[in-house]
């Protein structure tokens, strides 16, 4: 850690800085400058919190040099981590991996055709989400645990392993009785009440980025799931808020080859809700397995007009055989499988 | 609703639009100008969910005329709603409401010394974190139950009303039980299982604006709390994330007059949390008086060197006099007392 | 063109606004819902200025239907766009397009050294900044003449044509002299002078997007300089600015298929200014392929530590021979060559 | 300056960043961590572009301790710079300056009503667009030459000096000859031609802050102007972009605080371009004035529905007359006249 020391700070502020780095067992390097003093700490600053030093009189800024993730980066564990499924589906590994299936579980018949569908396009993971966060409380919230006994059916039809979303900490254990995978919802990334109940399941769990998260957060709140004691995470780019109106988020590729530098957890991309546009999931999808991408979350839906959210974004079953088919090609030309 | 058809939709497309419309029980004036065909539709078109109409094809843009929200609309309700509190006080009258306190509960003494500093010099509600959300697994979480109780001798002490924030929706009775006003913070905005939860209990909630969330979506979520049964909620602005570094987030004191216009409910300003600096504490909570906030949350902690979080953007209890003693001659000629 | 009015408007403001609408010689039609009046505009509204209406007492929101870009829109041009440079190049055609080289024109010695090296792997255009903007007034701001005349000579060595970037209008003509392509940059798309100088010469511009600014400003940009009479316009994105701090911009892959579709004109990629760092201008090129680009732009640096800007996300020629070997296979799977 | 090394960095990428510390006349302290060696720069490093060591291999990243600016900053003048214009007006000192007119400049009858409008309510400053920038070819661009002789007419008549906005770097001299003040638009606040042409003119200069420009950027172009020889310069936040709709700009007030604490040039606030909407003008002129501003620019135009641009937020003179009454008890209470 750096701490800059305001051109105003007296000997009286500088000595009381050392003080405190050294009651917390640090040692310490000052350098004089023209026109500032700065104070490097040596040792593990963990436990000297960046926050109170920061409000001591006379410093100006402190710069930590380490990344605050620890478990989940590169420099903990150089090997990449794969997640592997009952079935023998293996995630983070050669093979590209795409989920696919409705935004929500609706009823019986259409999430069976969706399946199938899938299934025979080349899918490995059925998604489709039984609890629902909606922005307005007018909308359709989900089947709940019908919804998850449906997906359950439709595993056992199909044999796909099942992803679904879990809102609340109350229905972590309900959730994980039926998925083979949690998905943790851009909304909340930060709940972390939510991301210290699925660190205590034996389910993988994906952890979506949040729209105005940085990766240095979301790799926080994995670190959050992992530290609790589930080392099954994947990571997954959703689309973060900007300014362009154009697309419903801007997806950001680049953070798949940076998360992967920093870190060893897979991470996947959804290019349905990181456009919200129909035309745009297919060269997002190519995009995304050029980038590195270690898999896909892609919305299917029979007849997008009457699905009860996300139909503009959702792919019919023949536009999404087709997806397969490209991606394919460009998933053997990077050196994986599909 | 407005639909525009693309320019390359066929006679079919738009009939298919007009019988979907006709289905929901509405109807619709249809204009064919030199480019496109426009589709207006009459009535209430709630349960025609924008969304399904997007997804059908030929459609190019789906526009909605009337807000989302209805009850925290002023559409809705015309006179602005003021809070009442047990001990009398009124948010959302003409009287400008400082809650004040640390960021955390850390123990008895700190609080205790704290909590009769503010109320010296004036504040009016007591605020202070007994859950925490916290980036880092690693750093401290709060009391947990025992900072409830400690707000709670606090309050007895001074008879300032107290508020805390929820993160769970399992802890809701629980604060519920010692706090007078619930706080929903920025990264639970629209954790939605949360704010279902906080409607059904009888204490006022104040419902901080997530940081990446817009005016509507911030409203939306009111909504959820309105529509759930708890009429009691008030606003607050606590910045915004943008591209910009040198403070930790964007203030939007915009927002305070704009939700005035859209909305009855009371509105305050967070200028701690919505600069991350001290210095910037005092203008910033001038400016919000002046654009007219029906109160403020102030951080102050005796010892910010020493807080576990957010000592840099906290008061010392001098300076939090001061403070006040500059905002009451504004509030003063804008009309309200302080 | 919609005009949404207040539920507050009174009759005379609704015949203020109808009136306004006839003064411009065009017709409306007038819907009284059961909350508010929606006046619709037939017609061409171009002179019409939305802005103006939306001043009238009474009016709450307007609405425009059409895209306010017409020459580089679909609906006026639907086959795509194709710059023929003088040694035969096309931009826009099947052919995916690499411009390469420095990020600024330094000595004669570099830029011949990597004008042969960009050539050997395959590069078709020489990219290179005598006029360079800069944050800083400190910093090196390029050769100015000098260094366009070592552009003419590093073309007349290896054939390969040359873009670099003009900054005022004043150098308009005199850059034209030396560039087969002027280059307007992020920081100068909405430079309207510049714009209206690089319309009025018989040279291709490719006009980077704005860092804060939206596709449809972007294809308003280039409407200046397709209406001010220069056809031969590519459209290049190069990241927006965003709150993400681990890349020096978000690169947003989106806007090429978005463009694409919206517009007729070709779409390159900036990679190396895109995400500011050397890991990441591989994945990124890659991606940029697949999402469909008509060519990327690649910084390339024989000693990226010695060059006086940009060295960070420089290539080294090794490095941009692989990217050239990694991308070609992309390129013909997606039916270009490369 | 700081800079991380890797932890993959070897003995020999260590060295090569010492030597090319020491090839630039400076010194050094190494620092070696358990998991990160540090290295310390000692002197003025202003020569040693961070960019070029940021390139070395092993470099993990390099951060600054000073700030980039220096003829901006307080640390190079502590007293606040007091702009004196040819009549007496001060800018930067303790009495409040309100710049008003209407966006641009239409015909001489509107503008001299209105420039007589605003002196009369208190105004100290005629503003006018005579070059307009827009973001569609087909809008109204300004009278030009034209614009500037009717300012010039108003302020005989008046007595109001004149601020009018410069485009382009051909026409500041001819800009010069008629204003008191030349204004750089937002759009323009890094055309770096622009900024070292208004360097060379002995005119003050109101510099805008970019839409998506930090504020480190908006002192850096201010460093431009002063460097060039120009020491006439005032700020003017206009407000950034952000995903926010419901406003044209998010207004960031904070700014100004934070600017006078970093620099020591006069802030103005400009509410009409930032919020967009007449009704959101009044309050934060208001937060503006208690946040600190040295004063506003105001939007003003008889006719607001027939302004040729921004007639959405401009007021009428009754409403500019009720907003100087407003403002005015406030500025008083903070200590300023207006």
């Amino acid at each position: 850690m750096i701490i800059i020391m305001s051109p105003k700070a007296t000997q009286d502020d500088i000595k009381r800085v050392e003080e405190r780095i050294r009651m917390a067992g640090l040692s310490l390097h000052l350098s004089q400058g023209a026109e500032r003093t700065v104070i490097g700490v040596l040792g593990d600053v963990r436990q000297l919190l960046p926050d109170s030093l920061q409000a001591l009189p006379g410093v100006e800024r402190v710069m930590r040099i380490l990344h605050p993730f620890k478990l989940a980066s590169r420099d903990f564990e150089p090997n990449p981590t794969v997640i592997r499924l009952p079935g023998g589906l293996e995630i983070g590994s050669s093979r590209l991996v795409v989920m696919a299936g409705p935004c929500a579980v609706e009823d019986e018949e259409t999430l069976l055709e969706t399946a199938r569908a899938v299934k025979a396009a080349g899918a490995s993971v059925l998604r489709g989400g039984a609890f629902k966060p909606r922005t307005s409380p007018y909308n359709f919230r989900g089947l709940g645990k019908e919804g998850l006994e449906l997906l359950a059916k439709a595993r056992k039809e199909t044999g796909l392993p099942v992803i679904t979303e879990v809102l609340s900490p109350q229905d972590v254990d309900l959730v994980a009785e039926y998925a083979d995978i949690l998905q943790i919802g851009a909304r909340n990334m930060q709940n972390f009440s939510l991301l210290q109940a699925v660190a205590k399941v034996d389910k993988p769990v994906l952890l979506k980025r949040g729209m105005a998260n940085s990766i240095e957060e979301w790799l926080m709140s994995a670190e959050y799931i992992l530290s609790g004691g589930n080392r099954n995470v994947m990571l997954c780019e959703r689309g973060i808020r900007t300014f362009e109106t154009y697309t419903r988020n801007t997806l950001d590729l680049s953070a798949v080859p940076l998360v992967k530098k920093l870190s060893h957890l897979p991470v996947l991309v959804d290019p349905s809700h990181g456009t919200g546009s129909r035309d745009l999931v297919l060269p997002m999808s190519k995009a995304a397995v050029a980038a590195g991408a270690d898999g896909l979350l892609i919305e299917v839906h029979p007849r997008p007009e009457r699905a009860l959210s996300d139909g503009p974004q959702s792919l019919m079953p023949p536009a999404f055989e087709a997806l397969m088919a490209e991606i394919r090609p460009i998933a053997e030309v990077i050196g994986r499988s599909a």
